[in-house]
């Protein structure tokens, strides 16, 4: 009788369970807390969570998160519309323009080829579409570190060979304020081997 | 204007900051997955947390969470009334149960002393009156092994050392399947102490 948890802490469990690398212990965990929220954050959390999805709103054009109903870059004149960033997730162009260091457009690819799930995974028309219609001249590819990411990034490349399009990429390197000894061997090669005249 | 997360998104970070052992970079995965959830999760959960703290009721004896309107414990003449296992939490309950090797009460504190906050923090006056008007002759201390937990144990202790009623604590020494070399110091000390007849 008391070997299983009453159906709605497993219902939260199982909701939680779904967040990234929250496991069965983590979702316990935080199922017994939220019981010991107040009602008032309980409630809260209910009503923003029950029109989340439909109260974000993504451009139609590049996929970036609208305020209202304009697109802070599509329908932003004073933005450089001939460098366009590519990126995976809406997310990431908050992190790009926390940094103040890029005024032109962006395009959320929305995810990253899968090589083992085949590239079919990726909707490209329209940044095909984008890249007939707009004045492009430089296509900055800033997608993850990892294995998916550096696929779409070559096969985007790839693709683009054809545009009389300039390509380029995030650098690689060594972080900032890290100290030598504790950088991983993989980043240090492309460090050297990306090395810039000083 | 793309500095920070829209309204909603800095909402749903913030209920999910209060979790424990999540901070803001986790609050931002999270938040982010959850917009690529399908709208019927987001709805399910939603609902659920809707009347979460509601709908799991505790026991006003011994604070474990009802069966709709019962408590398996206090209202099941089957469990041995005599003796009594203290717990700080409903989830403890689960824990314990599962192991099937408990057949007794128990009283789930909400809580352990905090010997920083003071001992005040703690409502007993449920337990001691417990203890006066059941058959208790043995207390199971169940409590973390931890700074907190064993603060209550002592402190429970000094209390109950007056009555008639044998004390007991949880068994402390090396985990099931844990090679010697892999305990840490404190365990392995109190597994040495605590060495039993072979």
């Amino acid at each position: 009788m008391y070997d299983e948890y009453p159906e709605v802490i497993q219902t939260v469990m199982a909701c939680l369970k779904k967040l990234p690398g929250v496991g069965a212990r983590s979702a316990e965990r935080f199922a017994f807390h939220m019981l010991d929220w107040e009602s008032e954050d309980l409630q809260l959390f209910s009503h923003t969570l029950k029109t989340f999805k439909e109260s974000v709103k993504h451009c139609a054009t590049c996929g970036c998160i609208l305020n209202e109903t304009t697109c802070g870059f599509c329908d932003n004149s004073s933005r450089d519309s001939s460098i366009l960033c590519v990126v995976s997730s809406a997310k990431d162009v908050y992190a790009m323009e926390k940094t103040h260091s890029f005024k032109g457009l962006y395009h959320v690819l929305g995810g990253l080829l899968n090589p083992l799930e085949g590239i079919n995974a990726l909707n490209l028309d329209l940044f095909f579409q984008r890249l007939e219609q707009e004045n492009t001249q430089e296509v900055v590819l800033a997608l993850d570190s990892t294995l998916e990411g550096d696929a779409t990034s070559l096969f985007l490349k790839q693709k683009l060979s054809g545009h009389n399009i300039q390509i380029s990429r995030l650098a690689y390197g060594i972080p900032m304020g890290s100290p030598l000894e504790f950088v991983d061997g993989t980043t240090l090669s492309r460090a050297f081997s990306g090395r810039q005249r000083a």
